[in-house]
């Protein structure tokens, strides 16, 4: 089916249709703005992600469930980095007029499947026709009290830092999908980011963190924005960078710096965090009970970066992290 | 100057430096995600709204800063038309590699005076380049105690059909700009729309509509967005409309039924509102207060549209309003 059968308002109520009610919600989709309940003694946490048509996404390498739950993802992943818990979502789609209506039900589907996994409703959002590609824009927002969310700011010397999961999948499976691969932990680790919620709200119940952020656009690059606010530097161990059995079976194969990818690699949408030594073993605690993989990649130190090779030496890394409008 | 001269991060930089830092923003610009404190008693209201080049807008036929002024207008109309009170806004932009950084600058230039005249604050948002042209996502949040937020919903047999300003200038102003004019009032409307926010914060805290949306789409599709969601019709008298001399000066060379530029033309940005006949000299004081035209153009009925015309007999609309996607 072609949108200009239904046209924008029926696209809207198909969508509108498909949201369960929530409470804490006294005015959803459908009205000029959404109206809803913060929580009492909360801060609202509220961060926002653009999804472009061949700059984010290929729509010959992704299926539109899992388009939906990624852009659905990469929001949850903003929210947990700031050890938040996320509520409400607003979605904005500028949709090329040949795109099957099927394609956004599917999309939806995936998006839902994240939202209702976390316990966020869809409120609201805006729909318009797209002269290039499909764009996709998500506002989510959360909240948390005052005292425990997580910044950027906040690293000091002698903290250590932690890494959730493995790093480097996301890059290794879009370079695989690249090649033709469709399948496997990397090529699924690229397409469906699973994002760190509840670790990063039990981090912030906790109190461990002393400045967290997401790795999106890759490790040395989303580290250099903690160091910059938090005006630290790091040692980082290469031998230390946690990597996945699919990773260790490949990067033979890779035919470049197979550090690179966990570096550098971007969208692993893991959460790097700072704590002091002393709330190491409650970090590695908490870890266990929630069955996520935890490392220590390193310490902050008073300034510069330094990363110690895999042979004890100095190692260089030829990039930092994805950068939008980079030559 | 172009952006792969400055970078991804040199851009979000630019903008930081030229947001005024607000009391109530805990964290700004420069996080994962910002963090911001809602006035306890009041519940959030979140809009959202993409604008694309090439459907929303043309470059060849605006400038950057009036273009910066809209698209915070047309957030903005949203809050007013719940009677909210703008308060934070977040701003995400798909850029074209080779649109140059003062374009940017002129855009956020226009961005911030229709903030700052608002007190509203930019808080954060999104950067990324697009392989298609340039689109503008913007979500504004706003608040208002819970009595006192206007829905689309309320509407009541009897109540007068209220709206501010004048009706089909935009549209005008559209059709003239494509002819070649570059001033006057109707092109200014067009590209510059002052958005309703002290009058529809005025009408809210005074209790008068029964029901209220702003005039983005056309007169004709936003009322029925009222009717059909207060289940209840509509009489309006084509005679009663608010045209400005603008538009009566020119609309004999219009060329087609110069009606349907009042009655579906779409993005006047004014308020339409639906109110008991008791409070139609309180509405009016308002207004006269306010310095803002205000109109009766008709009345709630039971069910259906009536549209009289100035012979008095019934009028045919040929067009309801603005719809993507329609063939």
């Amino acid at each position: 089916m072609r949108l200009k059968e239904i046209g924008e308002f029926g696209l809207i109520d198909r969508i509108a249709r498909r949201v369960p009610r929530k409470a804490g919600v006294p005015i959803g989709i459908g009205d000029d703005a959404a109206a809803i309940n913060p929580t009492p003694g909360c801060v609202t946490l509220v961060t926002t992600d653009m999804l472009v048509e061949g700059v984010h996404f290929d729509l010959a390498l992704c299926d539109p469930i899992t388009l939906g739950r990624k852009s659905a993802a990469v929001n949850l992943s903003d929210i947990a980095a700031m050890g938040g818990r996320p509520r409400h979502c607003l979605l904005s789609l500028a949709i090329p007029q040949d795109l099957p209506v099927e394609f956004l039900d599917g999309f939806l589907t995936g998006l839902l499947e994240r939202a209702q996994e976390f316990d966020v409703a869809l409120v609201g959002g805006d729909t318009c026709s797209s002269r290039g590609g499909l764009v996709i824009s998500i506002t989510l927002m959360g909240e948390q009290l005052p005292d425990l969310v997580v910044s950027r700011r906040g690293a000091q010397p002698g903290d250590l830092i932690f890494v959730t999961g493995t790093l480097g999948d996301s890059a290794l499976g879009l370079n695989l999908l690249r090649k033709g691969e469709r399948s496997g932990a990397a090529v699924l680790k690229h397409l469906d980011p699973p994002p760190r919620v509840r670790e990063g709200l039990a981090l912030a119940e906790a109190g461990i963190p002393s400045a967290m952020i997401d790795v999106s656009d890759g490790l040395l690059g989303d580290l250099g924005h903690i160091l910059e606010l938090s005006r630290v530097g790091a040692l980082i161990n290469l031998d230390k960078l946690p990597v996945s059995t699919a990773f260790t079976a490949t990067k033979s194969a890779l035919g470049e710096d197979p550090f690179l990818f966990p570096l550098a690699g971007g969208e692993d949408y893991e959460l790097l965090f700072t704590a002091p030594p002393a709330r190491k073993s409650a970090a590695f605690a908490l870890f266990d009970s929630l069955g996520t993989a935890l490392s220590v990649i390193g310490e902050i130190t008073a300034e510069g970066v330094k990363i110690v090779g895999v042979d004890g030496g100095d190692y260089k890394a030829a990039a930092q992290s994805y950068n939008h409008f980079s030559p």
